[in-house]
């Protein structure tokens, strides 16, 4: 797994910081934003209802509104629609079926990892003029996966927005976002990871290839290329950068509904998406978390760790790296946890053990290290 | 009201259409979007839950989950933030303050429009480059801006996403939407216009100016004025076009609430956004709905009625024109609910009533009808 092809032409290497986003200017709003949507949990209290503290910085918000609990999000596909457009423009094919179920699971994937069921999606879609809506291949591709993608989650599509942003959007792009709404029912599948302890094991399943996180670094990426998205992924193979980096994002809810069916109710979970996985870390308590086994890389991840010449640290600590969830599950339920979800049709592997100590990931396969100040992003 | 300052050089009438959003084109993907979602909704009996099939086509989506109803929504700012940004760059002065309220407003408006109290709202701010967040005092306005506006309407800022999107919105601007979650409780508070009937009255109340439709429209007429944003909007009076149009859109669900504590129960409620007045024929019911009063029309939309040249059948059929909401309630409860209206410090009128007779709007004061054909929204 951690051989790689023969060496590219040395370009140096291509950290996620040097594709284009500065966090230090976007973190102090964020910071600030945080601390006011904190102060506003509190008129919950005039409705009889009130908020589950623990689910600020969580990866969805989350109500008891009494019978049970409502959760919600708003998620952003990010850029991976300029794959999707280049990749249109260089094969006359339209892979927007296949960033629709991105969007989607971006939403759904964070929303199940507090415990709830996904219930309710709406689309944001907005296009940089009204001509955009009039490439009818495009549109009917976004439509069907987005349909698709609902039916596999079983989750209604209430409705949504398709604004036409001439001067906020780039003419001819569209900006892909999701909310979802679901509900924590029976309340005691709330994981918001108070339950989280030394023993517990972590269970991984498997991601379908670099899903919607990282596409900056893949596309900056592809100037290194001769043959650009259009590189064969593996020699001799005859799957493009591009079809493989528009592989769709697993849908995950499935996995979590079979285990509340099954009686198993993750302790916590972490959607492996932006920072790799320094996300195991997520949860604030200290715990040390050690993997003993590392599922397969998707060879468009070992393809863009040759190609932007990553060590393993950083490219772990920037890809999914071959695992989209991780579930954080009691030891004794961590067999049947990997046999639920394979039985939905999602590798899953028992990948290593929550253990007393400092806080800190350990990826023994790799002899990897990532210390508590290696994720500070809630 | 229906006087007009003096005549402006002759451009001719600018209607909504020739403002650049083309619905020909968007109109087929939406209604290939509402088949797909409306196939989808089956999926929620899965959950023990069902969805409130008259919620498809209103201004938000309801599920039945048991205790009570839960409604959600997505909405967009469009393109307001555009005036915004050229209103700082004229004044210095940064307006992301007022439409964070607008975006807010977006969604809570056509949430309440269903019976729903809004209990989460979640910011989308979809930037062109980690650079716009640098801007402290802008990005400082729209944190403040949002959080008020939660603070009014007793809603909690759940959170939200921040991306950094270069190459699909553009450098410098940013995409502002809100997702909004509520719940309609009790249950009987839902209002998708089942017992809308002739014999109800209709209560208008104010708007601001011209909230955030029309925006298109609004910023395609500043090449007509010589002074542009800073033409005075009234002779003589200190306030420019560019700050009128910027006047934050009420946020009614501070009525909605009183309402509800007040007893009354609205047997339906339009949002009175795109399609100005036209809005009021929403319901698909055949009744004729007369209007026998009009609100005073803010300064802003005379400004623009008169610039644009449109006549009264245009500018009601465009722009909202005084009223940004309008409740349908029982006719001896009409009364009252102008009261509680007003005492929320929202202008209310009772304007008029519903009849049996022929789908049509009749404003009467102005001498204007609207058939049914005047809104093929849902």
């Amino acid at each position: 797994m951690t051989s790689t092809p023969p060496s590219s032409p040395d370009h140096g290497t291509l950290s996620y910081e040097q594709s284009g986003v500065n966090y230090d200017l976007i973190d102090p709003l964020k910071i600030a934003a945080q601390r006011a949507a904190a102060a506003t949990g509190a008129h919950l209290a005039a409705h009889g209802f009130s908020e589950v503290p623990a689910s600020r910085g969580e990866s969805a918000y989350v109500v008891d509104v009494g019978p049970f609990y409502l959760a919600s999000i708003v998620e952003c596909l990010g850029s991976k629609s300029l794959v999707a457009d280049e990749m249109q423009r260089l094969t006359g094919r339209s892979f927007y079926d296949a960033i629709a179920q991105d969007t989607i699971a971006m939403a759904i994937n964070d929303l199940i990892t507090v415990g709830a069921t996904p219930l309710v999606v709406q689309a944001y879609w907005a296009a940089g003029g009204s001509d955009w809506f009039g490439d009818a291949q495009r549109a009917q591709a976004l439509v069907a996966g987005w349909k698709a993608a609902c039916d596999r989650c079983g989750v209604a599509w209430g409705g949504g927005e398709t604004p036409a942003l001439a001067g906020i959007v780039e003419a001819g792009r569209i900006d892909l976002a999701a909310s979802c709404t679901g509900l924590i029912n029976p309340k005691e599948r709330l994981s918001v990871g108070d339950k989280l302890a030394p023993g517990d094991a972590i269970v991984l399943l498997a991601s379908s290839g670099i899903h919607a996180n990282g596409l900056s670094l893949a596309r900056k990426l592809v100037e290194r290329l001769p043959q650009g998205y259009l590189t064969p992924v593996e020699p001799g193979a005859s799957l493009t950068y591009g079809e493989a980096l528009l592989a769709p994002t697993m849908l995950y809810s499935p996995v979590t509904e079979a285990l509340h069916q099954a009686g198993i109710t993750p302790h916590y979970c972490a959607n492996i998406t932006g920072h790799g996985w320094r996300k195991l870390l997520r949860h604030p308590a200290m715990h040390t978390y050690r993997i003993h086994t590392v599922p397969e890389v998707p060879a468009v991840l070992k393809f863009i760790q040759h190609h932007a010449q990553q060590d393993d640290l950083e490219a772990y600590s920037t890809l999914n790296m071959g695992a989209g969830f991780a579930l954080f599950v009691p030891a004794d339920q961590a067999e049947h946890t990997v046999a639920v979800a394979q039985a939905q049709g999602v590798r899953a592997w028992l990948a290593g053990r929550i253990e007393a100590g400092p806080k800190r990931l350990l990826i023994e396969p790799l002899g990897l290290t990532f210390g508590d100040d290696a994720l500070q992003l809630r």
